[in-house]
């Protein structure tokens, strides 16, 4: 998406030589900084220190170290050395897994001087197929919004989003945020409600960063806003993305999310979840039964920010011996879905809604 | 109650000399001071920086501000000025021009020379009768409490509260937290749930640190995870203070309260509202009729809080050109509610409850 006039995409080669440029995201939304990734470890350091994040940014950051480390060396050692050190960087996150499997699959059965030029051409497509999906979403998310905005019969589409599933978490688009930019690059008037998403503001620091630099109409607010809000009928729409959505509709996503869904449903305001097909977990029901991330409690007691005189510092907000809780996130039950956006349209959020759209998955599951 | 083992009140005349001392509650959490007022602009300015907040303790302050005038200047154009002073400090606090008007009262009709004493003994009736209050609101949920725990069968009550509704906001026991601190004095098992409270973070900075000073078991979350730890089944039952209840009992409270209220419905989770009856306004029935203040947006912007250097900082998490929107509070309807903790009992949310335990104000608001 662009900002400030330019068009970026999370990730791209550099135009002058064998290496690849990405957003420092640790510095938004406070200062906008391009790094240069050289080797290995530059790819691997980025993905450590979440420079970059989202699950489809970190595997075109994997793909991308496996091309520079094949630059170098591209023997089997360091093709098996590259995957291991890549994989090591985020344990848990499957899309970098299937990522550097990917390049690895593409390269490993050919003469190694072959080999550096076929992980780029791998990773570019990887980084194209991303762009592609989450167009796609956009574009059937946009006829939802082009519905919504003609029933309203006037004034900007106020949509509330939670946390960040933008371009910055993915390679270009993202995908709540998708059809709020194809709304908006047509000419739909939209106005974004969004949510800070405490404890790490990721709505604050990232979604009001992205949908300024592209020019769209937002207001952010605090997460406990939203309830008042649609009460007072000023949210048209809710629509976040998800980080699984198992095979029922259950929908896990950053923690809120719920209570957003409750506020919706209480108040007749529509919620969506926006989602790639791959992260649907078909070998799942029960959304409860999806284990929930604790994370370090520091998200929680201590904030960091930019002060007055422009310095980065991480302040302390609860007392010092007063124990946090800090889950990750919670699951929102199908019931509470209005629909799913999907690349490959939409469908209500239901076992037999998404085996509609996948069938091939879902008589898998079946089975 | 105790800080560390010391019994507090918020507001307390000095030992030692014509003078109140106080808490300087903007310094909390992060260190403990106490500030001696000593005359009529100490006690104006404590309430104009917040070093004082809660409606209560407002009130009490300026009871005490008039003393404190009145011992310098006694004279009737003195008396009038300082009223005028005082009630200028926080324009919109109702219990703040009843302090003063009440203290007024007391002291116009005496001789000159017996105007301070009957003010300093008027502004320590006004902290009793909130002390005492507030205490019966405490002996009326432990009994709650006490239910909720026998029909538990084992294990501590894990009760959410939202905002900061404790002795921090009255003269002593606070409202919501009078139960807890009852409960957990009686040796009923209490673990509390404390909601950080964005964009204020007074549940993080003021109930967090009362809570554990006083050394009742306590996690502090973000305002997000609540309806997570209710679906969990980790929360029994919810309790939170009012700004104003309206005659059927609609409750307007911090914002976000509201949010808590859907998911406590949703999950089974009794909800219940602790007031002082002076908080129950009998001119209005629909809460969604109260005007809702939109406070200034550097409350969502920036956040204060301490460094590990241990200065205090306020660091911004907002781009700079984003907007933002900052509404105080929210209403929850009384369907939502289960039942209202008050000084003269307890009842349901609902125009017959309240008129019930205050026959006198339902008649006239009948009539």
């Amino acid at each position: 998406m662009r900002v400030d006039g330019t068009a970026y995409r999370t990730i791209w080669p550099a135009a002058d030589g064998p290496a690849v440029e990405i957003i420092d995201q640790t510095k938004l939304p406070h200062s906008f900084e391009t790094l240069r990734l050289t080797g290995l470890d530059d790819a691997a350091h980025a993905i450590t220190a979440m420079q970059v994040r989202g699950a489809p940014l970190i595997g075109a950051t994997a793909a991308y170290g496996l091309w520079l480390a094949l630059r170098v060396d591209p023997s089997d050692v360091s093709l098996n050395r590259a995957c291991e050190t890549l994989i090591a960087t985020r344990p848990t996150a499957v899309n970098l897994c299937w990522a550097v499997e990917a390049v690895r699959a593409a390269v490993a059965g050919l003469p190694p001087g072959e080999r550096a030029d076929a992980a780029f051409a791998k990773a570019g497509e990887i980084c194209d197929a991303d762009v592609a999906m989450n167009r796609a979403i956009g574009e059937h998310g946009l006829a939802l919004f082009r519905e919504l905005h003609a029933a309203k019969g006037g004034g900007p589409l106020n949509v509330l989003t939670h946390c960040n599933a933008g371009w910055l978490a993915t390679v270009d688009w993202g995908t709540a945020l998708a059809p709020i930019y194809m709304a908006h690059d047509a000419g739909l008037p939209v106005h974004v409600w969004v949510d800070e998403t405490r404890p790490r503001n990721q709505g604050a620091a990232l979604t009001a960063w992205e949908l300024g630099r592209h020019g769209v109409p937002h207001t952010v607010i605090a997460d406990n806003a939203g309830g008042l809000l649609m009460r007072q009928g000023r949210v048209d729409l809710c629509i976040t993305g998800t980080d699984r959505v198992t095979a029922r509709g259950d929908v896990a996503n950053k923690i809120g999310t719920y209570l957003k869904a409750l506020a919706a449903r209480a108040n007749g305001v529509p919620f969506h979840v926006a989602l790639p097909g791959p992260t649907i977990d078909w070998s799942l029901s029960d959304g409860d039964a999806i284990p929930i991330e604790e994370r370090a409690g520091r998200e929680v007691s201590h904030i960091p920010g930019r002060t007055d005189d422009g310095e980065i510092r991480d302040v302390r907000i609860t007392p010092p011996d007063s124990p946090v809780a800090n889950p990750a996130f919670d699951v929102t039950p199908a019931e509470l879905v209005d629909g799913f956006v999907t690349e490959r349209g939409r469908c209500s959020a239901s076992a037999e809604g998404l085996a509609a759209l996948y069938p091939e998955h879902a008589s898998a599951a079946a089975e």
